[in-house]
């Protein structure tokens, strides 16, 4: 298994799993939702998106869908918004329009249960799914018209390789995240997420039609933060002292943390324009700040908190440290400093966004 | 969970798999992809085939493709032959031609294993997964040039009614199966399939182009074989006789077992010809019985002769009979008895084909 096969969601639906614990992501895709609704009427140009010919489709994806029943009705809401607008078009080949949903994610992520306990059997719409990283190509060629992605960009395909370096400049150390690092290791984060960025668009100009749109949800932090002085980030540099911790414990090797880095950005909004702008064949047609609810509202104890880093993480953890790492008691010892830190006391001073574009 | 989603092999790769018991099943699909690669070249017309423009694509689809690495096997062995035939081809739509590859199983299906253990990474297709039964419509319109399913179709998507009946002429009894069942029992199952097989052809021809080909490998029964003797469901019938000496010994409930019945059907090869010469969207190119390892050599002791039955039945048993039916037991009396069992210590006498179309 590669590290990019251990970065899904634990999978099932028990008390580890996403499906059970992700009340924030289901928060942000329904604030994405509303924006959809409102945004695709501006911005999507039936009249002239291309049809096949004389079986007219339109193909819908989402990427790093994950599991659940948030994809799911995702998927739906564009599908009611598109047949709402399809409605009062009188042009022959929208009448025999058909719809294909694409759930698309790495291949180690749960398919079975998104197909089984979610996937509804009464469907206006085919319903497949496409394994494999979305940093390449995934569908055929001008296949698709509508790519969607929440929550899912900020996971980079790797670690950027400098940080790992003890003779770089931007060596990490102990640290597993770029919060409170040197300058080097927050630009190698940053350039890895442009870099990763425009593998994605990429690879999505060649499958999308010429009129196609993406609508993505971008995990982010607020343009006045400091680059190595993020607020996400902060729950993340707290987990790592959690590991420094056992190591120093001798529960786990310190040079296993020192090799521990999590593949995970959030940019600001100027940089994410910036790197959207550089690419050359998709352009921003609206970016906002999705207003959602907070995360100490969706977690509100400090084991549900932790819980919801656990199902995102445990994957990676257990992939890097293996049987040396003590899942249970990392996440208990998480618990205990969540509840004593700045960001759960003081919840008004930690911004978390996202960004619609 | 419905009867139809029980109809699922083992999933996962562990002792009790479908994946680590199906050596018959890969020895039939072996001697099939044998067949393809001799008949593709004649029967298929690649140069009338449909091919959308201006990005021509090929799909291919396994309907019933269940997990393991046959199926992969199976859609390589068929985009290779199709780049053997278009490669001498100078016609420039061939140059940028791309091919999707379609896994079809119920949506209970283990794509999880298909996808991590077996999908090879490199591989010059695009691989999707489409959840459903295959009795129904699972592809968008015209938009598939190759069908393929083996040892699928003679799963059936309900036992017949009037099985389950007691005042019908078609009362089974304590029967599992249709061997030594009276008249209007095999003449119920027949219809069944009958009207499955209308279903599946149905499907498949609203969602294939106009010169597609669908290739289907059906296990069957010699057509000398009397209909209520098949020589393939005496391992069924056997099977019943475990189950009914559970009931008479108070393991299980006697209406649990009257309740219960095999929803398959292995047809001879007439009637196989007949069921789709009275379908009006696909003709019969040619049919033939393949040459594949028999069951005594794919399982040669009891116990993996018990194994390969388990691994296809046991989602469907346990469905039926919940926690009453201690499943272990079961298959332990189905060893003790095939050791005994006329087709097990003379092989010779038990026909085991499967028919090619």
């Amino acid at each position: 298994m590669s590290i990019s096969e251990a970065v899904v969601m634990n999978g099932g639906n028990g008390p580890y799993s996403y499906e059970q614990n992700s009340s924030y992501q289901k928060g942000v895709a329904a604030a994405a939702m509303d924006m959809i609704k409102e945004a695709l009427p501006t911005t999507l140009d039936l009249y002239h998106l291309p049809l096949s010919s004389p079986n007219p489709i339109i193909r819908i994806a989402d990427f790093g869908c994950s599991t659940g029943l948030t994809p799911i009705q995702a998927i739906e809401t564009i599908v009611q918004c598109l047949l709402d607008l399809i409605k009062p078009i009188k042009e022959p080949r929208f009448r025999t329009l058909e719809f294909q949903a694409i759930f698309s994610d790495l291949p180690t992520n749960d398919f079975n249960t998104l197909f089984t306990n979610h996937l509804p059997v009464r469907r206006c719409y085919y319903a497949m799914a496409a394994p494999g990283s979305f940093h390449g190509r995934l569908l055929p060629t001008a296949s698709l018209h509508f790519a969607y992605s929440s929550c899912a960009l900020h996971w980079l395909s790797r670690v950027p390789q400098e940080i790992l370096d003890k003779s770089s400049r931007a060596w990490n150390g102990e640290r597993i995240y770029y919060v409170n690092s040197p300058a080097g290791v927050v630009g190698a984060y940053s350039a890895q997420f442009g870099r990763d960025m425009e593998m994605f668009l990429s690879a999505r100009a060649e499958e999308m039609v010429s009129e196609g749109l993406i609508f993505m949800v971008v995990p982010g932090e607020p343009d006045l933060v400091h680059d190595s002085q993020t607020t996400l980030g902060s729950e993340l540099e707290l987990l790592g002292s959690c590991l420094v911790d056992m190591a120093n414990e001798g529960i786990i090797s310190k040079a296993k943390v020192e090799s521990f880095n999590l593949p995970i950005y959030f940019p600001s909004e100027k940089e994410l324009k910036q790197v959207i702008s550089r690419n050359e064949f998709f352009h921003i047609e609206r970016i906002q700040t999705l207003s959602h609810l907070k995360m100490h509202v969706a977690f509100p104890t400090p084991e549900s908190r932790s819980l919801c880093l656990r199902v995102a993480l445990e994957g990676l953890l257990c992939h890097h440290f293996g049987n040396e790492l003590i899942i249970d008691d990392l996440f208990h010892r998480y618990s205990l400093k969540v509840a004593k830190s700045l960001f759960f006391l003081k919840p008004e001073s930690h911004e978390s966004i996202s960004f619609s574009v």
